[in-house]
């Protein structure tokens, strides 16, 4: 008889990841933090014999080479995987998700959640169509001061939102890709794998995301000026856009790949008319407040003044920094607790972005390119 | 018999900047701090009474009530003031400048050089036909990690700059002026007194001024979505830009006075193809250096490595940090030099704004108004 | 046939931890995080019922109520775990050592090492005749700017060490125990369970640890003055201390528990002939190199100009901030790297804190009492 | 008929601060950035033509190559100075003080007042007979978050104060004094000119000023620790000292001239049981403040928010940093204001360090290097 769901750590599997990856490794550990779920079968290359090392390197217990197969195979194990992990190029997102949600298998993908458009739609379908849980992962949603932010925006401590700056500016493309050792530079550069964008699909859409998530307001037409500044590059590296938000409110978004020395430069910030707020995924732990005439605030993750809904994803008291991973954890406790309950019988919580918000970064980035391709013209998101 | 010029102070006038007015007395502060010139009169109000209490405040020979007056006075006197500093509001900027000009009195100008793009125009003429020193007052070129960006860009150490990001965000015109304090706020808000533009013209330029100064590449189009936050607010108080500059770089520029909380975040960051270059206004002291493939760089004023350019505009050893009246002073030390060359039969070197640099500024609001006017569209810089 | 060691998670049992303890789940996400170990059996609380629920609430295989009996029937279990976290107060870190040790079990334990000096020197002994692997977790070392900062000094980059400044200060003692919440605050401050400190056993020696494990200079002797400010109570929350080191250095080193508002503010600053390094533990992705005569460096984790022993504990790029669970989990790597050794046949590598460095960071905590109490005398460290 | 003291701009006269003095300059900005006053007269040098050079170069009216002979001709001269400032190696400021103010003439000191202990001694007395004013230069106590600062802790918004720790880092002295260009090492180095002490006279005074100042608290007892690191110098580069305070408060000292890579790193935190303050000078305008149990809050120079003794001290609005110069031109405000007092029969109001501060200063000086010449043990502090 199975174990009762709840006496367990769930049972996770996981496509693409091998060896040589960054991300198939931070999806391991992010799922694996809390002690709530292990990885235990995996897809993880197309190539069967990097498959088998990469499974072997994890001591996962099943290796398949084909994540058809996996799917086929784990729906029918009597110790079979609860969710699976997708974790490949962008191309693969879909027919991957497809399959395993088609075999009744909950899905949590990295992002962007498709390749173009027109799957992104579709999938939507499958996904209300399964009953089944999607989770996308944009991880910098875990981060308890994000959470502070949103919680405080959706308070009126900031007041009437009317400026919103968010930047996100790396330097891993700066070469052009024969000159850089990133094996992922190779494919997302690649029209054929990475799809219409680049720059804006791989961290545009973070910024997005952020943006969205935490002021509550729906971006409403936008006017992009994406550049391919390195030599030979079909897809943009770098974007500009000036943003109109609902309610009347204004902002900008810059994403780079290109803007040398530059790590992860994710910033936000977000004026009210209250109060504004700051923060920066490159010393995550501490959110900046800027009250109205009143001193400027740093509100420390794991301090006790803090709100629920950022303590609920605290995981070490203040002093002790937090980083990306467990940011990226935050994100598989809020879908594990959901897959938990939906297991038993329960409804899921959520929390975290699903396929809806999938399709609403695909349209940003399809968006974007549109506005740009036409000349930086404002173009309206649906 | 007069001194020579170069074995005594120079003398200066002021017209504007009366008692309460913040902009006056960092003038004199930064006409005066270097040792080589005092102010010695002034028209520092329309108001006679208000005019009479300020001149005696500050110690000076001689008071007039009204501009054209002082003029014509000094320009016989046999003491006579070597040049006037204009800080009053916008709409008087013009009329004061030709008067004194025609006076045959060089000019120093507070910024935006005039009430509108005909003055401007019509100014650099008769600056042109005078002969005389006109100095325009953009005070954060005068900070030596400004001097010393310029001339690394400029010596080629970031290679080709492919994007600039320059925000220049502050939070006094949060209210509308009827419930502030600052005497400032009025004009600046009104059209009558402050020309087309209120941000953009107060502190937009700002920004363009400091971007093209430091990279050296002049913004060739613009595309400008400006705001009037406040309710009633004729002028904007808010802009975000996209900027397309000289050898295809790109880049943004965002300016608000409804930030709240925002001191006077003035931030500028260029990169390119070899290093990027970061500076913030409020930490004026340093300047980051981000080189491709190697430790990001803090390079503190006045410290043995830095190059010639900011050593000249270096008053104290590094660790005794200079601020904005030193950058002010700058200016006037620059400025000084030049009159000291000039009066004595030499040729000017410059190394501050002109009225060539006055006209841009003009240009740069006025087609960022008429950009936001037809929708943030994108126009041509001249 | 039991499976071979190198291809398989290994097991780790844990005493002490149970629920609302902060360092037990700690200890389980270090130990978990690069999926080279699971915790399956525990003896999480002398409370029967608690040990129970807190070994359910962790899915372990196995729960103890009793630290003994589990060290004898682990070692005995054809599936018992390859070693044992040690997370109880002090005193029961010698008990529950030698009981592990004696069993034939490897051990990693909390420090300090032991209730006292006694204990240490005994310990030390046991763990040599057991010819098993003893690890003190000292997590501040597991930060690769740590590991950056050692390996610059130990190749000449600071030239010689002249001066060393080490602060950790904290806020969590800063009212008397009765007024806190925190479970630990209690034992903590009895001396019959913490032994004769409380400031500098618990967080003086991280600073005295990660002070000589940087510089590779041992402490000659101290003069410290110890205080307890918070009333009635009978340890100290509190020090001042002035250092020598050998070769001819200097230093000072402040620990506090009453600093009001600080975190965790560990800092360390060691000052060479030729450079000096700052870190922070609350930036702690960043160390601030400043050379003689040139720019201030800032160097970041998951560049590539770091050095082989920062890469080699490193998980993530730039740019995605790691924190204090991965510099745990760093130590665990080590760890688990040499009982993968030794399990095998192989030597041990070592790289983390062992029983010698334990017996020492003991020793500094009873001459820093010494000291104090004769009246902030200087002492000297054996 | 002299004009009225009230209507016009004090005459200063300054004695050394020749051409290459780094200090002379700051003294002259410092006392006339106010506009109310102006060095006329010098005695520059005690070589006769750099004294004269030095003098044109600041276009002074009165040049002396004798302090005596000034002080002696100013005291009777119709247009006489109103006070001198004292910016010679310290050897010289007990004759040149004990000069002027036996002339009449106010004085402004540099620190440490005097060469020994004995001549501070009879300056005191000196001072006091005279009836006039005489001020000593500590410039950090000018900035106006020092004076917030002090402001807070007076008004008890610190709680009981607790711990005290303050640090002044250089490097200037990193080398002997042969390898090095600075005028100033040389005699700073020399027990001839500079006393018993180098790091400690030089900026070991300063940290004890602005602690006592801020505090409120005077240091009781210390345990001092002098080293000199450079081969060959005869006083100390480098200081570590314990230090008790009033009211059981406790604190640790560092300074160093030898600290590579620092500039002025002059840091303080003050710890008390509600709050806790902190201030670095390398960013003097903002104030961070750590209350219990609420966020961290940075109060920036300038705001509205700031208490009555900032404001009185302040020039810019916020946002337009000032820095070293307004800081030391507001002890010359302070110390103006009081002279347009006395010179108009009111009452001196202070709030510029004294006589009775530079004695204290000197004992603390005295104290330290006995301390350390008997082995760094306790001593007290008259």
């Amino acid at each position: 008889m199975p174990q009762d769901v709840n006496k367990r750590r769930l049972r996770a599997g996981i496509v693409g990841g091998g060896a040589g990856a960054f991300i198939g490794a931070v999806h391991r550990i992010a799922c694996e933090l809390d002690g709530q779920a292990l990885v235990v079968a995996g897809a993880m290359s197309s190539d069967a014999k990097r498959a088998k090392e990469s499974a072997a390197a994890w001591f996962l217990d099943r290796s398949y080479d084909s994540f058809r197969k996996m799917a086929e195979e784990e729906a029918k194990h009597p110790e079979g995987i609860d969710f699976v992990i997708i974790a490949t190029p962008n191309n693969l997102h879909f027919p991957v998700a497809k399959a395993f949600l088609e075999a009744g298998i909950h899905v949590v993908c990295d992002k962007p959640m498709t390749f173009d458009l027109k799957e992104a739609e579709e999938l939507v379908g499958i996904v209300e169509k399964s009953g089944l849980i999607f989770a996308l992962t944009h991880p910098y949603l875990g981060y308890p001061a994000v959470q502070q932010a949103k919680a405080m925006v959706a308070a009126g401590e900031l007041g009437e939102i009317r400026k919103v700056q968010v930047e996100y500016n790396q330097d891993w493309l700066l070469e052009p890709v024969a000159e850089t050792s990133r094996k992922q530079a190779e494919w997302r550069t690649d029209p054929a794998r990475a799809g219409v964008s680049c720059c804006v699909g791989d961290i545009g859409t973070h910024g997005e995301n952020l943006l969205e998530h935490i002021t509550g307001l729906k971006i409403q037409s936008l006017c992009a000026d994406l550049t391919s500044f390195a030599p030979g590059r079909p897809l943009d590296d770098d974007a500009n856009m000036l943003l109109r938000l609902e309610k009347g409110a204004k902002g900008s978004l810059s994403c780079s790949q290109i803007a040398c020395g530059e790590e992860n430069d994710l910033n936000i910030r977000v004026y009210g008319t209250k109060a504004s707020i700051e923060w920066h995924q490159l010393e995550p732990n501490y959110l900046t407040i800027k009250p109205k005439g009143r001193p400027w605030e740093t509100w420390g993750r794991g301090s006790a003044y803090m709100g629920d809904a950022a303590k609920a994803v605290t995981r070490t008291p203040h002093g002790h920094p937090e980083g990306y991973l467990e940011a990226f954890a935050t994100l598989y406790r809020l879908i594990i607790a959901d897959l938990r309950r939906v297991k038993s019988g329960k409804k899921a919580a959520g929390g975290y972005p699903t396929a809806e918000d999938g399709l609403r970064g695909m349209r940003f980035v399809v968006k974007a390119v549109e506005s740009s391709k036409a000349g930086a013209v404002w173009v309206e998101m649906p």
